[in-house]
Order: structure tokens, then sequence, then C-alpha cells
């Protein structure tokens, strides 16, 4: 029988602690925890693909390029995508090849740098949403948004950034990679969502500056290679309702049909929970019959067990 | 019948244009006509992996890191290293990918983030050479080297560096990744000679800061994985003996006995075209029958025809 197959979607957490200084050596400290997650996930016979997030690792290569403009070319940001997809996947296949060999499990780990194709013409470029770089006052923001052709937006008080949008993921180009690779190989594949390209009218591929949800490319993934089991990692133990209100209520199971009703009525705050589970809704619908599932790292073998965690379907 | 199988790698000037701004733009612009040539080889019916260098990129990675110390945490150097592949390896896939395209023909390309095992008592650690990032003066190199532990030299009379050593490449660790893929895909691997790790006694891997060769590097993958020819590209068209003295005299075609009779001879420049031809020497003695080529990317097809380049076998 053919092994039942997961794509795991890491959250931010999985990779660096919160507060504490996003240096390499902290971030591998963290990624060694996670992957024994991965590792026992493995040892239970799943087969496995690994996406994961980029959000501060990507931000300190962007800040780390402006900071030293005036000495090296600042990378543009697609650049950067690919370097921190590098730079995480290393981590993560260097420990969780480790993680493996412990447990007898002779089981390659690989990342593929991987693009993911936008639409040129998706409305979130009529809004960009998602800041990135370095602060600024208002009037060197604009004055930088008017040179470089940059959206620039006041970001909670904090001042003034570049925001780019953050489009939904068409069609992973190394798509045909990752399936040659799928049952023999754990992949690190679409980090950060995919370094973002579009395609132009010759049928070339172009990086843009933009941010693709991860956990929605998780669900590309996961509908295309027809995946039994899409796993949010998030952290969370289960979504819930009236988050943080004296009337939350955490949700075990629910329905495609119940998911959206919850979305249109506003329960999930954008940018963080309402992804995850547009993302699950967006794979349940691609492949009926397969659930998709939202917890914490650290309770994801419980949820596996069916013990724990939200599970769409 | 199977189809022969090339190494090819790729030297600096397969990336960047010597002086011109080390911009990603300027790059990808570069590296658009060089995947022409490996477009054209692949036409041929030849399998392929492709090996390319990294030292200005990650270079530039490693001194925007330094510059930018204040603002956000120095990356250590084999995650530099790693950053470098994902960048290179994202602009070299674009570009084949659409060169491939454009010739029908219908392959894969993807890029490999690739760990190389040394041996950490290599000689090589006794004698760091290889000198990377920013420039200092003597008293505040001695200091950087005091405080971090680096060894530090003076760099051809433009001030100190940090150095650090060039070990051997001993085991591409995601060599099984690269079997998987090498039938149907064109596999960038080992970029910048592989992210440097040792093996420690648990059987960990752990990243150091150390310069692989990447034509050594391609030689270890081209003996490891059997290939029929090792391609490796520079900037001239045939290794010469006296190179730039008046008796200068090209090679067309040389022995493995011969190669190394030159070599005992101080005929070829550490650093430059000496691990060339002990990689293609390494090669040639590992894969008895296998021929080395040595010639220049645009010289690459007709190399590959006999009619020029320096063979090793």
């Amino acid at each position: 029988m053919a092994l039942a197959k997961i794509v795991v979607a890491l959250g931010g957490n999985a990779l660096q602690r919160k507060g504490a200084p996003a240096t390499a050596e902290a971030q591998l400290e963290v990624v060694t925890e996670t992957v024994q997650y991965i590792a026992e996930m493995s040892c239970r016979d799943y087969e496995l693909a690994v996406v994961h997030g980029n959000g501060p690792q990507v931000g300190n290569i962007v800040l780390a390029s402006e900071t030293a403009a005036d000495v090296v070319p600042v990378m543009p940001f697609d650049v950067c995508g690919a370097m921190s997809q590098g730079y995480i996947g290393y981590h993560i296949q260097q420990a969780l090849r480790f993680a493996l060999q412990k447990r007898n499990r002779n089981i390659p780990v690989a990342t593929l740098v991987t693009q993911v194709v936008v639409d040129k013409d998706d409305p979130a470029f009529q809004n960009p949403t998602k800041p990135i770089g370095a602060f600024y006052a208002e009037d060197e923001a604009k004055r930088v948004a008017a040179e470089k052709g940059y959206s620039v937006k006041e970001d909670s008080g904090r001042g003034w950034r570049r925001v780019v949008a953050s489009p939904m993921p068409k069609r992973i180009v190394e798509f045909s990679c990752l399936t040659e690779l799928w049952d023999t190989t754990i992949v690190i594949t679409a980090g950060g969502g995919g370094i973002p390209v579009i395609e132009k009218e010759d049928g070339s591929l172009e990086g843009i500056a933009a941010v693709i949800d991860k956990d929605l490319a998780a669900a590309r993934l996961a509908e295309d290679i027809g995946a039994d089991i899409l796993m949010i990692l998030t952290e969370v133990e289960k979504v819930s309702l009236n988050f943080n209100k004296p009337d939350q209520k955490d949700l075990d199971h629910i329905t495609v049909a119940e998911a959206e009703k919850y979305i249109a009525e506003g329960h999930f705050a954008p940018g963080s929970m309402l992804p995850k589970v547009q993302a699950a809704v967006n794979f349940v619908k691609g492949n009926p019959g397969k659930k998709a599932m939202i917890t914490s790292l650290f309770k994801s073998l419980d949820a596996l067990d069916g013990k724990t965690g939200t599970v769409i379907s």
C-alpha cells in the first residue's frame, strides 16, 4: 500500500524563538528541536514534504543588504527570498538528517530552491500589505518610494516601511522535481511560500517583490501532489472562534462549509489564522476526502493520532 | 544506450563580468548568456549536472552581514554559503529553464542545497589561505582575530582579512538525491564547492568556516556519479605551459602522468589553474577511461566536438 503523504507547513516559531536574538546559532537550536517531530512522523511511515516560513529571516537579509548599500549592491527581494531558502533549508536538512539517523531511518533530506508563479494581474498587487525591510521617517519613505517605485505605508505606529503584495500561489515551478524525489526523500520546498515569479508573454519567468503566504503555497503543493494530509503547524493547539475573548470556543472538527462560514463571519485574523484556515479550505476543496489539520508543533504527533488539533475535512 | 553524463563546473566569469558591478541584475544577464551553452549541451543529448563558483557572491553576502552587524546578527560563513547557493542556483535554474524551453526541451532544472563533508583533520586547517570578508587595518584585524578566534593575514598589500582553510571535499551529503534526479533533471548542486561541514563523533554534521574548491567538488561529484566527462570551464580556451611567457605552449591532449609531471614542475598557479588540473587528474584517476576537459565557456561546444580545449585522459 502506498504510504500516506503529508505536507507539513512550519510556522515561524518552529524556526526561531520569539524575543530571542535572530542568530543562526539560535535558529539551528530551535530547528534541531523542531525536526524531532518531523522525524517521528517519518518513523510512522508517512511520506513528507516540508514547507517553512521565512518572514524574520528574509526581513533580516533585506535589512542587512539595505544597511550595507554603500559597500555592496543591494539585492532585490526575490534574490533575498532565494537566499532565505538556502539558509533555512540548510539548517532543516542538516538537523533532520541527523534526527532520522538517530532513529535508524536512512532517508535522505533535500532542499529544492523553489519558484512559485503568481498572476501578474492578481488583485493583491493593487493593494500591497506586507511590510519588508527598514523603517523610515515619513518624508524619507516617500522619497525612497518615488526614487525606486516602491509602495510605502505606515506600519503600526513604528514608522514607514516598504510594502509588497501577497498574491496567490498559482503554480510551483519545480513541481516535477518534487514528484521525482517524493518517494525516497523528505523534500524541503517552497520555503517562505516560494520565490515569487511572474510568467511573461514569451514564457520566461521573472522574479518580483512579493510575499506568497507559505500556508497557501503548502496547500497548493498538497493539492497538486495529492497529499492525504495538509498539516499546518502554528502556535496554538486548535483553531478558535472568538479567539482570546471570554467566550472563546476551540474547534475540533469542522467541515469546509463551516470553515467558510466562520471566515465570512470574520473570526480569523488576516495575516494570522485566516490564511491558515483558507489554505486548509483550498486543499480540502481540491482534494475531497482528504483532510487538513491545524495544530501546534508540539501537538502534531497527537493530532496525527486523532487526539487533538483542528481537522478540516 | 544510456546518455553520456557530463558534470559542468562553471567559473566566476560564467556568472559575473569582471569589473562590472556585482548587482543581481547584472548577474542574471551574464547567467542568461551562460545557460545557452548548457542548454545546447542538453540538446546534444548529454545528461548534465552543474556546479558553480560563488567567490564574489559569498564575499558580498559576508560583507553585507558584517557591515550591518549593529542592525542584524552577523551570519556565520557556512550560512552565507548556503545563501549563495540559493541566490546563484535560483538565477541559473530560472534562466536555464527558459533556454531549454525555447529549444523545445522540456527538461526540469533544480537546485539542491548541498553540504559537502571535509575532514576536520585536513592539513589545510593548519594553514588557512582563503581571504573572506572585510579589509581591516593590522591592529584591528588582530583584535577581531583574538576576539572571534579567526585567522587573519595580510592580503596582497590591500589590508588585513580573515582567512579560512580550503580543505578537500570528501563526500557530497545530498548525493543520493542527485542520483534520483539525474536521469530526468538538470541538477545544480555543490554550488561554491558545497557548504563545508565536518562529521562529528556522534555522526551529526556541523557547518564550518572553510572554502571548498568548486572544481575539486565537481570532480568528487563526477567521480561518484560515474560521469563520462568532467568539463571545467574557465577563462582560457586551453591549459598552457609557461603561461603568459614568450614560450607559452598550449596543451591539447595530455595524460594523467603528464598532468602530474607539469603540476610537479610548478606550471600551474595555485588558486587558479592548479586546482582545475588537479580536479581533472582526480576524476580521471578515479574513473579510468573517462575524460576531463578544461576550456572556456565559449568554446565548450567545440570542445565537446573534439575541436579544442585541453583534454586529460
